[in-house]
């Protein structure tokens, strides 16, 4: 009987009814057959995020908070003041943050033991009148996230959640769908974290024009041509981990709309990555039901997260703890039927 | 100030954009309302469990599965190989088991430290024929539930879960909703833990049968009345409990289909014990959306459980906890202005 029999009959056989674990049945079958396992086994959760600046940011004509909120999240990430700290902190997750691009001197904050230097250069470049990175920047962030997802797998882990923080970055993650799934902006462009509808309709004729500059180029057949004209390096080097996660074996839990935007990329470099991925939650952010769907995905949770950093993965990981757990620890049917064998011979 | 600006406030002023939290927003405020504190904390969570047997599920006309399946679940629960034991594990929630009202005498079961005897018969009456309970029994139930709640409260524990075990369990809980709620059995009969399709229309033809029967008498503005007529001992004692809850302070973690038709009993006598309720998901069962809908609940999981027991509570109750956490541990945005002023200082 081969594995995912094997697997599903155990499930089936659990004292429950058939099928009434819902969601949590079909993702300890996912993990079973990512671990090639009948005891799969969540070892070392870890969240990595991936920081970087975005050129856009600085126009202030696509996010309501300045582009040095990022520097500072990043500094709130290391002092253990942000979200992502907290939920870590109470589902003891190892928190890495990696610096893929930020425009500060990092260096001069207090010192944090998972931090990782991998900056390609102090943000991006506008993309509305240049490419926002080099085609060797983005292979380089490629290669760097790729090397840091092997890495944690090497260092024991088999759970990866990849998340970010970038003022402006929903703005790129827009225009990747929108040149990978060839949707108009109207479908694609959101509030991020909190615009409002003057400012939101401004984003959009922003990325309009910026897509209408750039998009057929991009659009043509070329994730990675996407990536380099409109992405973060933050979202580049997330690419590149989902591919690194993916050649390492490990379950990758996916966050919110940005982070999802990188696995658009991955997956039209590599399909197969999506036997490998768990999708922890639909955000609140407009594209991303869409993106989920495009992606078969069916996400643990909608509870309207539009934070990024991670933080509908670090809050989604009980729920796959659980899927793993009540596979390995239930009694089986044959229990039951002992018992109540036991127990029609005791009356 | 009032208590509500004072923590909307804190909530709003966290690192994070106005909101993108969702509603583990709204579930910080009204979890800080209930407690009336600004740094409210969830202390000693416990999920009990109340088993029940129904006169109903000896026909076999309504439940794929044998009624003799309560007493053994019973069993398995004080075993610790259910599902609820899993989750309780992962999450360190205490279980108290309750017998309510189970066919079997439970003493010659193993001894389980959290045990409670409360039972009223060893099952109840067939409300095809006769009332499922005298009423008398029901008021039993109902103190007995109440007891239950407050002796936990008393006990240290501000939050409790109530989850249920009784083949046959989920027709007692459909005919309640039809009365309290004036719906057809169409809109409020399911598949339980797993009738098929036959089934499900025998289970249907047999309980509107009921229904038209002694509906009348119940739909009079009685709530009490349909549940002596066609609760379980669980189900009213899962009533007295979440009233007892109320009374306590507690907050009240709802689970599925037959504990929301409990607190449908428990609404209609006392509005006000949806202010301390959070609800945990919304099952698979068919009528749980719309009662979720007239209580007016926005549930956190929705992930197609419908396995009782109080199960979605538990995986519900990390998310709880992390409104909670979010709400105490998150840095302010001063803070954050603080870094980005020191940022533009050093460079």
């Amino acid at each position: 009987m081969d594995l995912r029999k094997q697997v599903q009959e155990s499930i089936d056989t659990k004292t429950k009814p058939v099928g009434s674990l819902g969601l949590l049945e079909n993702i300890a079958l996912k993990v079973a057959l990512i671990q090639q396992s009948r005891q799969p086994v969540i070892r070392e959760p870890q969240v990595v995020v991936f920081a970087g600046d975005h050129g856009i940011a600085k126009t202030g004509l696509v996010n309501p908070y300045p582009a040095s909120v990022t520097a500072a999240m990043v500094h709130n990430f290391m002092a253990g003041g942000a979200a992502i700290n907290v939920f870590c902190r109470q589902h003891q997750l190892g928190l890495t943050i990696v610096d893929a691009g930020v425009d500060a001197d990092l260096s001069k904050y207090r010192p944090y033991p998972r931090f990782i230097d991998a900056k390609i250069a102090r943000g991006t470049k506008n993309f509305q009148f240049e490419p926002a990175m080099q085609f060797e920047e983005m292979e380089r962030a490629l290669q760097a996230g790729t090397a840091i997802a092997k890495e944690i797998a090497a260092g024991g882990s088999n759970t990866i959640a990849l998340g970010e923080m970038g003022i402006g970055n929903s703005s790129s993650a827009a225009l990747l769908m929108s040149c990978i799934m060839h949707l108009p902006v109207c479908r694609t462009v959101g509030k991020g974290t909190g615009t409002n509808a003057a400012q939101l309709a401004q984003k959009r004729a922003t990325l309009q024009a910026v897509l209408t500059q750039h998009g057929t180029i991009c659009q043509l057949n070329s994730p990675l041509k996407a990536l380099q004209y409109f992405g973060g390096f933050e979202i580049a080097m997330m690419t590149g981990a989902y591919l690194g996660a993916r050649d390492s074996g490990m379950v990758i839990v996916v966050d919110g709309f940005i982070a999802t935007a990188a696995l658009l990329v991955a997956h039209a470099l590599q399909p197969s990555i999506l036997e490998n991925c768990i999708f922890a939650h639909c955000s609140g952010e407009l594209g991303h039901h869409t993106m989920l769907h495009y992606l078969n995905a069916q996400p643990l949770l909608n509870i309207g997260l539009r934070l990024g950093e991670g933080t509908g993965a670090a809050l989604a990981l009980p729920l796959l703890q659980s899927a793993i757990a009540f596979q390995r620890e239930m009694a089986g049917m044959d229990t039951l039927n002992h018992l109540i064998q036991e127990r029609l011979e005791a009356w």
